[in-house]
């Protein structure tokens, strides 16, 4: 299992798919996010999962590319409701064009991530968008949870698992079934892959909450301390609150009400907060409690140890990122 | 063929597919669509088709309702495009929540559209699917083309219709093929009712386009003049320039060019000019040229006289609309 060649052979297929077509305000701005590159980890969960079962991993660079797509998707519309201005270290779409484009772009990807289907024969066909449909419909449902806590007061940790679960996870799970689907693997060996993404796709929510705040400026790529803007209830925020002294809960609270109208101040104070909370080192204990929960899954699997050891060590590299 | 039952019987389904589930915030605002009327044009053609070729439109029930689903999410994100303020003599979505509500709502009823697919089998689902993502993208490809004519001064007449083709015939035309799909009519047969959809829907906009300018503002449900407003160069303004005279033209230019920013003035004088030239005369004309094409795609279909008589009567009444 080599990572890198999943990588180049996913790189080389999105580039040989180049959107330079008519009317180019639509396809230019989906060419330039899906260039912008990034860790490609989805459509590469797309292929590692075809390999481990068919052997075949070049059959599933069609649906690697639809979960590549739909990704950049909810990036350039998520964008536009953050109001983000960068992305991957440029401007986001709706910066460099405008809103509309944004909008509209981002809709054509959501299409053309379907039509990536169409590949497949009728009964993968399926089985491919019936998956997917689910899983962009629970993104949708993530999303908004996640702009709904902005305003709301009273949300719990459990609570925003579920949220990360519904705007993250289901779709690294997804990537990797499939993979599984199109190499014909049965339904109870892809559910547990399926479970093994979910896991891994809390703890790499939690592990970019935490870069969101803690990670090298140069190297984040995103604007660090958006989070902290935007009242983002992250576990940091919340555990920080629930851990926290009256002075510095209160301290939190006026933060996250709008009470600071000076964004580097507040993600100063809001961050000193944090690490005199220990709340980084909370944050790795929860990274480490879902990443083994995910390795507990792959033993459902009937493959052999290299494969998950594989699959492991992905797991592992993942943790450990920067960006 | 009684078209007032095929839409009680949608209106009936549609009802039934209540979208009262969580997040509230992001399906409040597509039942609040969805059940502001509208003359269900779309799915009733997709109902009619299906009973046409099998006999079973109820079958086609589910498809009919993707396509009114797909319908409502394009106007949605159009909405927030063109900043307009009603939708059916309503609040359109962005204004009575907030643009990022109407992003997300529409984002999640386009994947909602391709679930319904998912209650036929596999071959019937990939096909469905298939002309959609087709039809759907198309649309998008139309959307642009508009966005993009508002800053052009130099869009001819033929671009304006490939325009309307795609961003309102070929839905119309689509809504058609996907009812002889599912009653599994043979592909010629269903590509001649998709010819005969696209050329309606051709005429279809032309009227709508006259109704934006001359409608009656009581029953029109939009706002009467907003294309005047918004730059549009639909075929009225077009035409104007070019049957008018140099003043004529010069002020339509200019009125077109930003030049007079009280609205109710330029709505005025801009459909005085079009009355002066004969402007609603020669878009009847071209209605009736593209519903006479569409009468004669009529003929290649193997259906009885009645089912055809049908279909005719269909395509006079929605040309003698007022809404």
């Amino acid at each position: 299992m080599d990572i890198l060649s999943y990588q180049s052979d996913f790189i080389a297929y999105l580039e040989s798919h180049k959107f330079s077509r008519e009317p180019k305000n639509l396809y230019e701005p989906i060419d330039y996010i899906l260039q912008l590159g990034g860790k490609r980890i989805r459509p590469v969960l797309t292929l590692i999962a075809a390999d481990i079962f068919s052997g075949n991993y070049k059959e599933a660079l069609p649906a690697a590319l639809a979960v590549e797509v739909f990704h950049n998707f909810t990036l350039v519309h998520d964008d536009i409701m953050d109001d983000a201005p960068l992305r991957r270290g440029n401007e986001t779409v709706h910066e460099k064009w405008d809103i509309n484009t944004a909008i509209l772009s981002g809709d054509a990807m959501l299409i053309l991530a379907y039509q990536y289907f169409e590949n497949y024969e009728p009964t993968v066909f399926q089985k491919l968008a019936q998956l997917f449909s689910k899983t962009a419909l629970e993104v949708c449902d993530g999303q908004q949870l996640d702009v709904d806590f902005e305003t709301r007061n009273d949300v719990t940790i459990d609570e925003y698992i579920k949220m990360i679960t519904l705007k993250t996870s289901v779709l690294v799970a997804a990537a990797l079934k499939m993979g599984a689907i199109v190499a014909k693997a049965n339904e109870d060996q892809a559910q547990h892959l399926y479970n093994y993404g979910l896991n891994l796709g809390i703890a790499f929510q939690l592990q970019d909450d935490y870069l969101d705040t803690f990670g090298d400026p140069e190297s984040f790529g995103k604007q660090v301390g958006g989070d902290i803007i935007e009242n983002k209830k992250t576990y940091l925020y919340l555990k920080a609150l629930e851990v926290s002294n009256p002075n510095d809960k209160e301290s939190l609270l006026n933060l996250y009400n709008g009470q600071e109208k000076n964004n580097t101040e507040k993600i100063t104070t809001v961050s000193t907060i944090f690490r005199n909370n220990n709340i980084p080192e909370e944050t790795f204990k929860l990274i480490e409690y879902y990443t083994n929960k995910a390795f507990e899954n792959l033993k459902h699997l009937n493959i052999n140890e290299q494969q998950k050891e594989g699959l492991r060590m992905f797991g592992e590299n993942l943790m450990s990122r920067k960006v």
